[in-house]
């Protein structure tokens, strides 16, 4: 296909298709004359897995080609290649891990892996932030969440199990990597919004209000089942 | 108290309480002196509750308001009150929610709460986020994510659950409000990171590598159990 049948499929405009093809995250087509050039399948997905990474996940260009470039390894078993790309999504380091409180908090995060039996790298970027929590929960005094750190644990692990199957479950390593970057992104935006959809529902069973959203009326009585 | 220690017990620096105090954040202190004032008890959970607010969910100084006013108001209830406070936190409205497609995804995401039987307000902020994904995740043609809402409902509703109880069992209504800001977005940082270690968990079990965050020998086998 010509640049403007890629653009149209991969919703991706042609000046950025171009700047994509000049930053080699994406491979020069198949030259078909002085000025044109012929794309196949293999550039519209890794389009939209750049696309992914850089629109969704808002990587740098820089950190995307290191997804690109390791994808391209035939070195690098899928199980590691999810781990870089998983890198490349998560957050940058914060400036306030140097205190002796967030080192600790850092190894209550490794002590706390490790007795739920998870195998995770003793440098995963998520033991970072985990500890980066865990320390702001400790000085804000929050000791409800710090004692139920379980409840999230499991909940984290049930959606991990399944999305990991899903990612397993497509083979091909391009997608694959498309689905652990969107995955990350929009897995959280979309954990993020049940939650406070699930919170406003639950606030409503456990406070009684009579009906979502609207106060509650005065002398309403807790409904007898 | 005086205002150092008010300052030492809140981790709040003294200037930005006395700026607090001029934005009417905070109420001013018993005057003891021309120059003196004497804070007590209440003006630390205020504060911390402040710090919770502006620091932890980097809400601004108007929204704070509106939340620390609603809280001054014995007419709102408090499930009431919690929503103000999920106001607060919940990020701004973005720019790309006049499309049909977005419209449509709107439908679908009050359609699937009402499915599941959660008490929500029809104009929750929840349902614009979780439009907001379902719209993304379709223009990126994610149907695993899509037909999978349910793993993401069930485990926002698990936590949910013991959140709402956590501030419901606080029962002062200034540290109510406090643990549902530091809740909402703490508790998504926590999940966050869980999540990202729970992946690597599952991909190494999946995946079978051989250990954490290492690559997979050429030769490693699966494992029989």
């Amino acid at each position: 296909m010509r640049i403007r049948e890629l653009s149209r499929r991969s919703g991706v405009a042609i000046p950025t298709i171009k700047y994509y093809l000049r930053e080699g995250l994406l491979d020069a087509g198949q030259a078909t004359a002085a000025n044109q050039a012929e794309y196949d399948e293999a550039h519209l997905r890794r389009l939209r897995l750049i696309r992914a990474l850089v629109e969704v996940g808002r990587v740098s260009i820089s950190s995307a080609r290191a997804v690109i470039d390791a994808l391209g390894r035939d070195d690098i078993p899928p199980h590691d290649l999810l781990g870089i790309a998983h890198n490349a999504v998560a957050p940058t380091r914060r400036p306030d891990r140097d205190s002796d409180q967030w080192r600790a908090a850092r190894r209550r995060a490794g002590d706390y892996v490790a007795e739920r039996g998870w195998r995770v790298s003793p440098d995963a970027i998520g033991l970072d932030q985990l500890a980066d929590t865990l320390a702001a929960l400790e000085s804000l005094h929050v000791t409800e969440m710090l004692n139920g750190l379980d409840a999230y644990a499991e909940a984290a692990q049930s959606i991990a199990r399944v999305e990991v199957a899903n990612v397993v479950a497509r083979r091909d390593p391009v997608r694959m990597l498309e689905l652990v970057v969107i995955g990350t992104v929009l897995g959280d935006a979309l954990l993020d919004a049940l939650r406070l959809l699930a919170h406003e529902h639950e606030s409503a069973v456990q406070l009684g209000a009579d009906r979502p959203g609207r106060p509650a009326r005065p002398d309403a009585q807790p409904e007898i089942c």
